[in-house]
This record gives structure tokens, sequence and C-alpha cells, in this order.
């Protein structure tokens, strides 16, 4: 079916609070879901609360606000307290924002926190006030290092953003073959996983979703990739994560932002960011290719086309649990 | 041929000290050349400085030492003023581990400088000192983006270091499918490229590297890999570079150093890293696969084992062409 964003969003707000976050918390996690549907991410859009929910009626939800519990004035570390990715990382980056303005450069991280969504919302709120930043989360290992069968890892988001003198630039990944939403999302729909993307809990190959969310998914890069997904765990545990947190629970969360001005003044870099843009996507095509875009070109015009839209396509199946969650 | 350990690095600094370097310069680009070579990667080694040496020869030496040319108690910028990216790196890496100390965070940033080496050389030293740190190098747009055929980035190291309770966990990778130096090392010795690592000016596929030289490589990773080739570009242009630098002059280099008592006391973050690599290296194989290695392990084990022999295998042509430049 087609719902509106307004409605949406409303009804994300509404399942939220039933399930005992206040109307700030609500708010932001539910500009975050909105913001992933808008983009064309449905596996971290409407049926991410489906998820988001059944995990809070496994565990009760956050008995107490996300806490600073450390700082200094290029840093904090904050007690998540078992909120959600969504408020932690948002009161993160706020904070970050706030002390690279003051200092130049800051660095936070938190602790117990679960599902971060697209760390691209929070290099996004700080590229807005015309900061760069390196971000990174991580999570249960779901993950198995290049040559192991064994989880060790998330899957690992890591994150940069710039400033630019229009839509920031921003480079989102998944250090992971394949997203954990979308492995349950493909639960859900009954579907198989693409081959070479899983293992079972034995260590054999599998596209069967059940099997690969008991065993692990592969990492994505081959050995290099593997890598990457080692160090966004490494500045997990920096943050206070476990160095193997339990079932999307204990994941932990880094921001460091910079401000350009501690090396050109930041309208130079911003317009230097610009101009490189404009140079990659005037590079000429492969053979019969498309025109070259730069990270984030996509979710941006994805977005700018559905919120002229005003509406968006999402699962029968999904706005019926939430509507049931919201009663 | 084999040559000693010692020789060679005294051979190294003769040849940069004939080429217009003070002592001081000789022996932290020969003492980077030769951890290269005692790692096995032999195309960052000796070799590499017959590539200096002919760069040095059409271009001059440079005529000021590195300088700092602005700071705050949490950055500095440098203009490297054409110097060898070993040496200006290792400048860096010296002020940001000086400024990390005593703020817990430091970001340096590098102007006008080329050839940076192996960025794990400056996360490990980072690392001795208990700090982890991220460190990245641009460079000239040899390059092209993902679905392009034209250059736009350089073939970007970015580097990750952790210290831990015995050797540092460092992940250190090239963003490109190829590297520089290999290329050239390929074409020295008449051998072709691999396939789809290349195209050549007119954007066609080659596995000619006199072809590929002249027109660009593929990036590492696909499209995600290829974003990452455009992240440290543009923190190579937040350091002070151009956005396309010129044929090997004037690449960017940025080190952000962590002090880890920003999060928790240093010691507990050692034994954390020590604990996760075990972890790792414990994980089950696929099957028929060797034991699982964390990033840097190959490189420390090929390094004690060549630091125990006392000396290493260079081919005949290179150790030649170095007499030569350094009588």
């Amino acid at each position: 079916m087609r719902i509106a964003i307004e409605d949406a969003r409303a009804l994300v707000v509404r399942v939220m609070i039933v399930n005992e976050h206040n109307n700030e918390y609500a708010g932001i996690i539910a500009d975050h879901i909105i913001d992933c549907e808008l983009r064309g991410l449905a596996y971290g859009g409407l049926a991410r609360v489906i998820s988001i929910v059944e995990r809070l009626q496994r565990t009760g939800a956050p008995a107490k606000l996300v806490e600073v519990a450390h700082e200094t004035p290029v840093s904090a570390r904050l007690h998540g307290h078992d909120n959600l990715g969504y408020v932690v990382a948002h009161r993160a980056t706020e904070i970050a924002i706030e002390k690279a303005k003051a200092m130049g450069l800051a660095m936070v991280g938190a602790n117990q926190t679960w599902y971060t969504g697209m760390l691209s919302v929070f290099a996004e709120m700080a590229a807005g006030e015309g900061l760069v930043t390196m971000i990174a989360s991580n999570a249960t290992p779901w993950v198995a290092p290049h040559g192991a069968v064994e989880g060790r890892f998330g899957t690992n988001p890591i994150c940069y953003g710039f400033p630019s003198l229009d839509e920031p630039i921003i480079w989102d990944i998944g250090t992971s073959s394949i997203m954990h939403a979308e492995a349950v999302l493909a639960r859900r729909q009954g579907q198989e996983l693409d081959a070479g993307r899983a293992f079972d809990a034995r260590g054999n190959p599998t596209r069967d979703p059940d099997a690969a969310l008991a065993g692990a998914f592969t990492p994505w890069g081959g050995h290099k990739g593997s890598g990457l997904g080692h160090v966004v765990q490494l500045l997990g545990v920096l943050a206070g994560s476990p160095i193997q947190p339990p079932e999307l629970a204990e994941f932990g969360f880094v921001i460091i932002a910079m401000k350009p001005d501690l090396m050109m003044p930041e309208a130079d870099y911003r317009a230097k960011v610009t101009e490189y843009a404009e140079a990659v996507r005037a590079a000429k095509p492969v053979a019969g290719g498309e025109a070259v875009r730069m990270p984030f070109d996509r979710s941006a015009a994805e977005r700018r086309r559905r919120s002229a839209e005003g509406t968006f396509e999402v699962p029968d199946f999904v706005h019926e649990r939430l509507q049931e969650f919201a009663s």
C-alpha cells in the first residue's frame, strides 16, 4: 500500500510511545526511520520497527535516558543505557558538534546501545554544521572474518561525511556482504539469500535466512574489507562495547568530528569538495555505463523524489503489524 | 642477490645524502624502505628508491625542511615543501603523538608531499605510544572511480592502528586494485598486469603497465571501495592537497591520534584488543583453509623472520642502480 509520509511518521511515533519512549526519543526514531524510507532503504524503514518492537518485547524498554558518563574538552563517553542507537547516536552527534565547534576536534563514544540505523543520518547532521566526520558502530558478531566461518564482528557500518556547497558527500557502508536487516526481511518474506553471503551454525555455506541468522554472514571485500570490519569492532570496543556484544545489545558507537578551519577556511573547503564531486560526476563512464555518481547522490535524489510525491510504498504486512503495535 | 640488512640501509642512506637530504631525513627514509623489505613488501623497498631518485632528478631535491604552518592545541597543519612523504608523515606523526598525549585527541595534516610509503609505519609509531590512529594519504588521480574510466583519485591508502599487549593491530590498505609501485615494478620487469586492473588513456581495458600508467587503475572493492577512495581524496584535500594533485607531487597526508583513556584506561583497552585478536585467530577456518589472521600478523611475522636471518633478497638490477646513484 502507499502511505503518506506524515502518516507513516505519526505511526512510528505512536508505536514508540506505546513502547515507553518519550516524545523526544520517539520523534528522533521516527525521523530516522522515515529518512530510510525516503532514501529507498526499506530494510531500515518501517519494516525495521517490527524488529525493534520484537526486541523491546523480549527485553523491556530502556529504564533510563542516555547519559554522559565522562567528558573532556575534546571528548565525551556516553552510557546508552540500552536505548536505541538512533537516539544514542543522535545525542553523541549533538555533543560532538558542540565540542568540535569549540575545540576544532572532538570524539564521542557511547556504549550499551543497539540498532544505530544509517550512520549517514549523523554525518548529515554534522555536515550541516560544516563539520567533517568519521563514524563507526559495532554490533553482535554476526559476521565471520575473511577465511573463517564463525562470527567475530558485527555488520559494522562505517561512514565519513564532508560538507560541500550543496548536498554533503557521505560514504556510509556496512562491512558485511549483507545487512542484518536484509536477512531479517528475507526471512519475513520467505526469500533465499544470494549465494556466498552466509554460513550456517556448522560452518557450511547457506542461503537460508534462518540458518544464516543462526550462523554468520560473510564479510564484504575479502581480506581488505574484513580488516575494516575488525577496525569498526575495535572502535566500538573503545567506546565501551564488549569484544563480542550479545544478541542485539551492548553495541558501541564512535563519532569523530573535525572543523575544516583547523586546516583551511570552511568556505574554501566546501568549495573544494563541490569542485571535486563535480569533476567525478563529469568523468567518462565505462562503455555503456551510466553517469558517474558520488556517494550519497542516489540517496539524496531518491529523497527529493519521494518527498515531492509525499507518499511511499510499504508492504501491507508491515503496515498491519505497526498498527497492531500502535494500538 | 642477498644483501645484509645493515648494508641495504647504509646504501639507501648514501643515495639520499647524494640526493641532497640531511642525515636525519636520509635515516628516516632508509628505515621506512628497509621496513618494507623486512615485511616482504618489495615494491615499497629498494626498488622504490629508483623511483624516488628518478623523481628527484626530474624536479630537484626539496629546498626546505618540513615546517609547521599553523597549530592549535589539538591540531597542526604542516608545509611539506615537496619533501618525501616518509619524512613529512614522520614529523606529522610525532606532532600528533605529542598533542594527543597532552589533549587526548589530535589531528595533523600536511600538504606538498609525495610517496608516503606504508601508513602502517606511522600507525606503529603511535601504537607504541599507546595511541589509536586513523591515517590517510591522497595522491595523483591515477585511479578511476567505480563506473568511470578516467582517474579522479589516487591509490589512496588508509590505515587504522590499535595498541595491544604485544604487536599492534594495524589495517593498512590501498583503495586501488593495484598499487602504483606494483605497476612501476611490472614495467621495469617487462611483465603484464592482471586483467581488470587498468584502463589505457582512451578508456579501454589494458594489461600493459605503460598504458595503465598513462591511463587509470581500477578501484578496489567496486562502488563501496571506490567510495573509500573518494573519502581519502577529500581528507587529503582537507590537508591542503589540490583536488587533483599533479604527477607525484602535492599529495596530502592526515593523521588523527586518540588516547584510549578518553574512553577507558589504556591498559584495559590494550587487553581488550589482544583478547579480540586472539578470539579472531581462534575462529574456525573455512574448509581446508589456514588459521585465521588479524591484519598486520603476516607483516610482523615476516619481519621477525627476515630480521633474524639478517639478510634479504633484492633483484640485481635494483642493487646496481642504487650503487650507481650512491656514487
